[in-house]
């Protein structure tokens, strides 16, 4: 997605840790516009499937995952990380690990809004090592709901959470995909 | 607004504590269509002001705020909790409390996004105590920018966030008011 890219290219900011920084349009302000583009462009990937639950994690994915819930015409569905005191009935529950924070979290989502009746496509801001996706595939596996793909705004190609991904036969749609961040250099898989 | 309201009424739950869940369209389920209709109400609401930024604090603000952004034509930024490793520049950074999880946490927000010629919107999912909007008008004080009003999803009018902030002139919309919880029972203030 070329304007994701350029403004990737624009904006973004290599630190230490293979940490990419695009807190100027997606993860601390949020460029709303972009968002609806990244929406649209997910609605073309997945075009072939009947979805009907959009699921994400918080806090990130949530602003993406909304605007590919409005594209879609379905409900966003958030998990929760820790144990909220408003999420007390039965949950799916799975554990990850944030590379970024250096700590282990739970994730829960309710049953009441996930079932075998549903088709999930999970949404997220990055892929790179993959745990937070292999906990929300986790809970759509425990749901009974049937997977149609996992669309990511930025996947870093050089972590290995899309190869073990593509490993598994999911289908997974990254809409702009980094090879490399070399010395702060940003480069494209084409 | 009839619409939210009628919501509330199906689907809320209210807990001990004076917790209200709205999970299945706000707090974790989200239902973006009623989100864009309260955006469309914000902006009614809001309409003399010539906005530049709305501001939020992750996690259940930042779905109801991109939908305001989307309407007002703005950026979104969130307040970060904790001490991201992504968000080391310097930051306006204020103190607060959750009532919900019962736990002290910073609140974050570059320097970068917020400046003495923005004019904000403060937009939250809900108004209890009103401590996290405290630290966000913090915030707003620090930067030098212009407050032009807190806009509310859910305001319980029978604790004192919204009292204080009335009592400070600041211009406060709920979009549902609730006078009381009493015994399980849900009463909206006419």
């Amino acid at each position: 997605m070329d304007i994701l890219k350029k403004r990737i290219l624009e904006d973004g900011i290599v630190l230490e840790g293979n940490i990419l920084k695009v807190d100027s349009f997606l993860n601390h302000q949020i460029d709303v516009g972009l968002l609806d583009e990244m929406a649209l462009e997910f609605r073309r990937l997945f075009n072939c499937e009947k979805i009907t639950k959009i699921l994400t994690v918080e806090s990130s994915g949530i602003s993406v995952a909304c605007a590919a819930g409005r594209v879609f015409g379905v409900p966003v569905l958030f998990a929760k990380k820790g144990n909220s005191r408003t999420l007390s009935e039965s949950t799916y529950r799975e554990e990850s690990y944030s590379f970024t924070k250096k700590e282990s979290y739970v994730m829960n989502v309710s049953k009441k809004y996930l079932s075998a009746s549903d088709t999930v496509l999970i949404i997220d801001d990055f892929l790179a090592n993959g745990l937070a996706i292999d906990a929300l595939l986790g809970i759509v596996g425990q749901s009974g709901a049937r997977l149609a793909g996992v669309g990511i705004v930025i996947e870093k190609a050089f972590q290995q959470g899309g190869k073990k991904l593509r490993e598994k036969n999911i289908r997974l749609e990254g809409l702009a995909i980094i090879a490399s961040m070399t010395n702060g250099k940003i480069t494209f898989k084409e």
